[in-house]
């Protein structure tokens, strides 16, 4: 309204995610890999529930523009399952 | 009161709404899309409900002076329903 | 008790109520007409019940000094019926 | 302890009190006529029930030296009824 | 440990108590007068339950080195009953 | 993994207790001598429970190095049974 | 994104872990103990569960970069069983 076109980008800088895991995967290591995804500043798991083999846990990842797909393909790699996003942040740059 | 005539004029700088989209539709797209509308600064979108086809958001879209009909257009192009519209805030600039 | 006789004048800088509003009127519209109200800052309107022809609201309208007279007046001009005022605050100025 | 004598006065700075008033009475007149009660720097008025011909209130007076028998005279001079004192904090000045 | 011997003295900055007074007694009185016992800052009164002839009361004292002495003794003089001490609070001046 | 071998040394900056006490002993006393031990600079008592003899206490001690050995004897000079120890904060000086 | 390549290591700011010791080893030794571990500043212990010969804690160890795997093998070397790790946060450095 103020201006005819504004410019900027939309970056992500907040993603919550619902991810399950193999038990043998240290949540240490899960966590350093994920906090290396570009753009990415810090990451915050909290385990909600543990299975014999699985490990279910809410992951809060938190960044100044979070590349989404090196996020979902370093999960896929670490061999954990995405189950749902549950929240996204998006900011104009 | 105090001044005869106040000069001003009323802008969106919140709004709150309950939205159904489509599950082929990624949630980073949705986010960054609604990020780029006119006056928006940031877009916060937790899901609530997940079904087959479609998902239910609770989308919170802040800026210093929102474009709605922009905001509710570009929901329409990317095949959301709007079900509802929670919260508004508007303050006089 | 510190000084016989106090000057000062008392300004009302916060009130909520409830409101209905017929269904047709865009709740953007209401914020915006009620924002620009005499000594009104902010508006800040939350959907509580929604019905086939009527939508119930708890709106909170904030501003230096508020003109109540024009705020009732700018609700019924708008086809609003007040419900009740449920808070007030007034401040020596 | 630490001096034998301390000087001082003791100044009342916030009541909290149940109220009822007439419902012809409005809310706004009344918060401004307490909101000049000597010492008071700002009222709250909070409807906790509504009946046919009365509100009942809880209402938060605030200020630096709040009179307190004006205050009571107030409200009885406005025809309330002053159901009972909830809070009192007093302050050494 | 990092000194041998600490110097300094131990004050009571706050107490809550558990007080029941005479109805007679008007509540601004009375936390005027503990206001103003030697050491106290503040007075806080939340009035728990009212009977017949008494009220129940929750009293937080507050202030840089409280006559606790002197508290129970302004109590007394009130004509009011310590149930309990509730809370205290010590800190090494 | 920084360095090789970090200096310092842990020491405990809070530590909250559970403890009974003779009613007979003032909470201002226990509060006081626990204040004076070495390394406290702040006890904060509540008491949970009240039975004929004794009173059921959790007492939270701060301080920049608290001597906990001191701690404990100050309770047993004073006549209080150490129920539990609920809470210990340690940090590197 | 913004740049092809991004620098940096992933360190461990923070683990929240569910702990069962001995009830003969004091919690002021372990907490001690842990805290001297390489890149932890504090460690804060609460008690959840008492049994005759142990206790259950949640210990949350918080700093610039914490070497888990010491912290782990501190652990052992208490005597105490690691029954899970609950959180871990993760930060770019």
């Amino acid at each position: 309204m103020t201006e005819e076109y504004e410019e900027g980008e939309a970056v992500i800088t907040r993603v919550v995610i619902d991810v399950m895991k193999p038990r043998e995967l240290p949540l240490i290591d899960l966590a350093s890999a994920l906090c290396l995804v570009d753009g990415v500043d810090e990451v915050h798991i909290i385990v909600s529930e543990v299975d014999v083999k699985t490990e279910t846990m809410k992951i809060t990842v938190a960044g100044n523009s979070i590349d989404c797909d090196e996020l979902y393909k370093t999960l896929e790699d670490y061999g954990c399952a995405l189950r749902s996003t549950d929240e996204v942040v998006a900011v104009r740059k």
